[in-house]
């Protein structure tokens, strides 16, 4: 048997005694938003703490300003193999509403359902449960052997509450942290049978434009006519950022942008994905946006420019006969590929003072700036991976985007240089962050062949 | 000596006794807006129904839901004199701030200015100087002979407070205060030596839209692309509501709506007037609006659209990315001529309607519709009037038009069918509203002269 041939099979044979240490991880109610729980968070990072000191990581708890977080080094059996940081979080979601729970939410119970076993518990899925998959990888290789790459862990406890002390625990442990690749278990399959491996996140810029006329809001019978409407210029300027076919129009746009390889785009046409039961889950039926594009492409792979607010004049109940004297709104642009958000910021705002009147003049503010993060598809580590996943799951794994962001990725891109690999094994109907959240026992075992099978796959020489 | 020519030289040997009367007015804190003076306004209301009377009018107060009626009515000297209808207000804003007043403000005191003599204190021309040159008209009839005209009285006493009472008064009491013509008083002239009549007053139909997409606000990551965005849906409806040169695009809009005569034109044109300060008073300088048209048109004679405000999505501090489910605009327009306001707020919601994405949908809410006030400019009563004017200040009278709306005029016209001939003689910085309300002894003089020759011009054969 090969190393990895081993693991897996100590993997197997592990099963029932990884059950009971996930379970005693769900027990400790790691509530990271209530400060009455900061107690059972500090338990949790020490338990991990210990569970990794036992297959001899070097392991601490490091105090930050709010949750503690994991820091733990191994090296491999051999010198010279990569090195890889993996990160999770330890901290859960309040368990409330309470009531709805079919069983208590901090008692891990396994139940059988028409498709499988399935691990109940809050943090099952989000995120005890998958950080275990890759402790329970690492333990197999240790029980059997030598870990096939140097590995970094590290665990934070306040994921749930936008991570206000990551930013600066990585800028403080740059050198410590840095490795040659990041692992991130914090996504999903792309359906039970099929892993996914998330390679793009797109970019965001926040702009927000105030455009003020008169110095105070005007009698529409004294002034309508004659008086600039701000609201009205504002209107014109939305209505001009797209085209007919949806395309933006700001200058220099879609600098940056590139087409699919044409067997991503062949991948992602074959995936048994609606785009018009995506849209009627929230009451929509009919793609909007750019022409010719498919509802994953749009949101995976394509740029877009949207209002996320706007405001002007009177909004009271009933009608007031104002002229506004100011006209704001929010746009967030997500940004795909090279795109720079500063050169998009900086063409909307050139786009909006061009269509001012000489009677208004226009505010800026902005909320953030952040470019697209997208692992090249020939990249080593990604074919790696890609091999791994299609060993254990007998499918090819997909090579899915997110529209939204994962600061812990842009982070580990901007402030370490590493690219990263986000694969998790939670599956859409998890019920994270709702009652009787669950993992599915097939997720949290071939989650822990999988990610045996990719760092052997990532030390192959 | 003619009877006009009798009355005018009483109305000169009584001026200070007619200041008399209007301190004695002025002296009453009739406020209307604050209850602890509701029976000030009561006193107003019998301390007017008491002259009246001693003019002999018969005259009553008449109580409604809130502040009391007057009514007064006195026939002319001859049968089939033409009968009107003249409306004034007894009462009142609050003089807050107290501590700006030069003199205390229930006090009426004669100031001499560089331009001449004024009276100063709260309503000496809001409108209780305004509705007394009117009164003392009648006196100077009545101390010399007859009246030329039937005249009945109406004065209330919630102008200021939106007249709510004064719609079902006017429907119980249709008979009683239906007449040939209106005269209200309310209203300014051009300048110190000019008078003014206006003749037109634009309509307004008030309507609001609720643009709906999906069923709650979306994350513009998971779903920005394909979803529409109720914000771009209104934006782009209003943007179509102008073409490039400022006209409304509503299909009809223009129905209704005839070039100015001539002759008005030519008045408008010549007068001392300039838009572009107009305009800086309030912080603007370049006329927006219909190209081609002078600022003067476009608020008197011009019918608009406006935006008077709009809602939708996340409004608050920062950024949120979110697609919102809805956005909501309140749109005013004016009417002018014979535009039908019916058919505008038709036509406009035929036009939303016309431009929604089929995962749209909108819902309206009317918030009125009148339609615009136009004396016909070859009224004989107008040309009388005008005359009048002429004699008295050796100048033509200004026809002007109003922007806003004046509901009583409206009410006259709807309720008892009667056109209202409004002829005020307060100057722009009269300062009503505001500390040291002022009255010119000039509009309150020749004001009275004036009525009593517009009067006498009506009853001419």
């Amino acid at each position: 048997m090969t190393e990895l041939e081993t693991a897996l099979a100590k993997i197997d044979s592990n099963l029932d005694s990884a059950l009971g240490r996930l379970s005693a991880l769900v027990a400790i109610k790691s509530i990271s938003t209530d400060p009455a729980y900061a107690n059972e968070c500090q338990r949790a990072a020490e338990w991990l703490a210990d569970e990794l000191r036992g297959l001899g990581f070097e392991a601490s708890v490091r105090p930050t300003a709010g949750r503690p977080m994991v820091v733990a080094k191994a090296q491999a059996g051999r010198t010279g193999a990569p090195h890889v940081l993996f990160y999770g979080h330890y901290d859960v979601q309040p368990p409330d509403p309470l009531d709805l729970w079919e069983t208590p939410p901090f008692e891990a119970r396994l139940r059988t359902t028409p498709t499988g076993k399935e691990i109940v518990g809050r943090g099952t899925s989000d995120d005890k449960g998958q950080l275990m998959t890759f402790v329970e990888a690492c333990r197999a290789f240790r029980e059997t052997g030598a870990l096939p790459c140097d590995i970094t862990i590290l665990f934070e406890g306040e994921e749930e509450t936008g991570s206000p002390s990551l930013p600066a625990f990585l800028a403080a442990h740059r050198n410590e942290l840095k490795a040659d690749l990041a692992l991130v278990c914090d996504t999903s399959m792309w359906d039970r049978a099929t892993p996914a491996i998330t390679t793009m996140l797109r970019g965001l810029v926040l702009e927000e434009v105030i455009i003020r006329g008169a110095d105070r809001d005007l009698h529409s019978g004294m002034f309508g006519g004659p008086a600039i409407n701000p609201v009205h210029v504002l209107a014109l300027i939305i209505a001009d950022l797209h085209d007919e076919s949806g395309r933006v129009t700001l200058p220099g746009f879609y600098e940056g942008v590139t087409e699919l390889p044409a067997e991503i785009a062949e991948q992602w046409r074959k995936l048994p994905f609606s785009g018009r039961r995506f849209l009627e889950e929230v009451g929509l039926s009919i793609p909007a946006g750019e022409t010719g594009r498919s509802v994953l492409e749009m949101i995976w792979s394509r740029p877009t420019c949207d209002v996320n607010g706007i405001i002007g004049g009177y909004t009271g109940k009933g009608s007031k006969t104002v002229l506004p004297a100011q006209a704001s709104a929010k746009f967030s642009f997500r940004l795909v590929g090279a795109q720079d958000p500063e050169k998009v910021a900086a063409s909307f705002r050139a786009f909006v003072k061009a269509r001012l009147p000489g009677d208004c003049h226009a505010e800026f503010l902005s909320h953030g700036a952040s470019g697209a993060l997208q692992l090249p598809f020939d990249s080593p580590a990604l074919q790696r991976a890609r091999n791994a996943l299609r060993e254990e799951w007998r499918k090819d794994a997909v090579l899915v985007g997110s529209g939204g962001s994962i600061p812990i990725v842009g982070a580990f891109r901007r402030d370490l240089g590493m690219d990263t690999l986000m694969i998790g094994f939670a599956l859409d109907d998890d019920r994270i962050h709702s009652p009787n959240e669950k993992y599915e026992l097939a997720s949290f075992h071939k989650g822990a062949r999988s990610w045996a099978r990719i760092l052997a796959s990532l030390a192959e020489q």
